[in-house]
């Protein structure tokens, strides 16, 4: 596989490079790919780090902005979880073209130019899948609707968005019953990925671990398709948990024991499973995880990460430091989970503190290294994005 | 309150200070306790830090080495737990001095000794606890016999060890409840903190979370006598959750969380919790708490550092670091967790994993700032530890 990219005007465009952007962009994504860019590998931590113009792919973007007509789609969906006589059906959802633009021309097309990020892997808002809620239909006709939108949000704008989807998870019912959706979305929609939810019950994790053979039908038809899986829980309906500050949180650090603990790759070789928020708790206890592999004689953390990979969703520079030092860079992939859970400035840089490109850009690395986690991984770890990008003229 | 170290020879054991470790200690803790110690202040990180003599205080000991009798009582207990009538009695536990000092000989006391830790605050083994198994019942008469076996240890080494109790908690039932054993602990028993477990479940969080009324009666006796808590689960009875590896951590994030959200402090002012394990997953993510409290118009983090402390249970360089940078050096307590989660000899730094002293020296911290993590910061978060350690002869 080779993927060149198109150089033009402008900065913030993935198509639209200057000289300079374009050769890094070409180096690190040389380097991703297998190409040799060694030479580009000096360290470049500076006090005013260089803006990266090269290629750089968000692989963590939810539907946060959805036109208010597939949100009251949703409400009497909801309303309608004990009467299902009286529930929508799919095609009962109405929204312009005009409507899907502005609902993401403000925000994440804005955002996405001002940061230079030149596109998003878009899944359905991750608080909004809600599998929790009603019963298996109730989930097969929301994520109908879900990945749908995200559809179309991709289609019209296929150089900033790239489709991954919702499953029809339900708490009890074997994962089985999400291939058929993940399969349309992928061969009729072309999305690239999916989300998938560890505790569909909503924060009482009622159903097996990751590892347990509940879930193997849809680990083998996500290795069929070889599309690679963000590890993501919904809403938490448990009072103990703040969703975002929690729940999130807490789901990222119990799946990856769940593999530490677990033959789940020995099984499935070739799955590829992403951990967001920057992996939960893992980077910072690192060396409790390894410590705890050693204890229990489990391989070292290294025989994980051909499997495993952490985005970038961390909100503050010594965290972003962190997990750079600690986990290998051809497993950290870019992610700003932008519109996501943190939308403020933050006083102490005068920056939002989701936009983590600065903090990646700030962070000791190699260009080559660099360019890798900007967009080279993910280019690995997606192996359908590359057509997409092609297909999108970003790249060649 | 004044405290002062008391010199003598040797550089593992707190009253035997040699004279450089000595008044790096007095000093370190007259920051701690409110006296100048400015001149104390240069950063001393260096490539092969000194280690530090002063005294060294570990906020998180469990008994992980109990006497073979006290299990075999646990054993008969929970056998019989549909059968109270076969219940032992807490009186039953039969088991010598002698035992009680070879139960901690060969792991505890040597390993204080090498590591120059001074003494543990230590409470019974946190997966032991087991609130989630038997009833009310089965829970304060083991919290009893784990207690008395506390106090055991704690009065026959008086130098190395100051009791921390465990509560009897039930899942559902009011932890007023616990406040009596609570109280015999403290003012019997001379114990100075509690551990709290906020998911007496084990892994199904189905009690309220911290912050509601329903734990106020517990708050209410601590702030009463005094004494702070360690918010620590107990085992995980739930498959998802492996228990040193993601319950703890999660157990942690969670309660965070529940503070940042949560007018708490506003009802309790002087209520002292300590999150363990570093914290959690919230150090490494304390830009997203930050954006967090700030998107929901909640106070700054800042207003919860009157009464949330975090622990230095983190096992790795990295993560002590990070810790150490985000978090003010006035609410970090210095602990091991020894003999606890990881055992094992970190091949990357021919170190034990737990051996987090030598983290906390290599840090880029002042001599002062260390020595308040090491000692001073303790001192003032248990009120009443400075008299136990009079009474031991370890300060003056």
């Amino acid at each position: 596989m080779t993927v060149k990219i198109e150089p033009a005007a402008g900065a913030s465009c993935p198509c639209c490079l200057p000289r300079r952007g374009f050769m890094r962009g070409l180096a690190g994504l040389g380097a991703g790919l297998g190409a040799a860019a060694a030479a580009a590998s000096s360290i470049s931590a500076q006090a005013e780090p260089a803006r990266h113009t090269g290629l750089v792919i968000d692989c963590h973007g939810h539907y946060t902005t959805e036109p208010a007509a597939m949100l009251a789609w949703r409400k009497r969906q909801v309303d309608a979880v004990n009467d299902p006589a009286q529930s929508p059906s799919p095609s009962d959802v109405k929204v312009s073209d005009d409507e899907v633009r502005a609902s993401v021309s403000d925000r994440q097309l804005k955002l996405q130019s001002e940061r230079g990020i030149s596109l998003a892997l878009f899944s359905p808002r991750a608080g909004g899948m809600g599998h929790h809620i009603g019963n298996a239909r109730t989930s097969l006709d929301w994520s109908i609707v879900s990945n749908d939108m995200i559809h179309r949000v991709a289609s019209l704008m296929p150089k900033n968005f790239v489709g991954v989807c919702q499953l029809p998870q339900t708490p009890g019912v074997s994962p089985r019953n999400c291939t058929a959706e993940l399969e349309r979305c992928v061969k009729e929609l072309g999305f690239v990925g999916c989300n998938v939810n560890p505790d569909p019950s909503g924060g009482y994790w009622t159903d097996p671990p990751l590892s347990d053979r509940f879930w193997y039908p849809l680990w083998e038809k996500m290795v069929e398709l070889d599309v690679p899986g963000m590890v993501h829980v919904s809403a938490s309906a448990n009072r103990n948990f703040h969703a975002t500050g929690a729940h999130y949180i807490n789901g990222d650090t119990s799946a990856f024991m769940q593999f530490v603990t677990s033959d789940l790759f020995k099984d499935f070789p070739t799955l590829r499973l992403i951990i967001p928020h920057g992996g939960g708790a893992v980077p910072y206890h690192w060396g409790r995880y390894r410590g705890l592999a050693q204890d229990m004689k489990r391989p070292p953390l290294s025989a994980l990460m051909g499997n495993v990979f952490f985005d970038t969703c961390v909100y503050h520079q010594p965290g972003i430091d962190l997990l750079l030092k600690v986990v290998p860079s051809d497993n950290v992939l870019f992610a700003s989970e932008m519109v996501g859970a943190v939308n403020g400035i933050d006083p102490e840089t005068g920056h939002a503190y989701d936009d983590t490109k600065r903090y990646v850009e700030a962070a000791a690395l190699s260009d080559a290294d660099r360019a890798k986690v900007f967009a080279g991984n993910a280019l690995k770890v997606y192996p359908r994005l590359p057509d997409k990008l092609r297909a999108a003229g970003l790249v060649h």
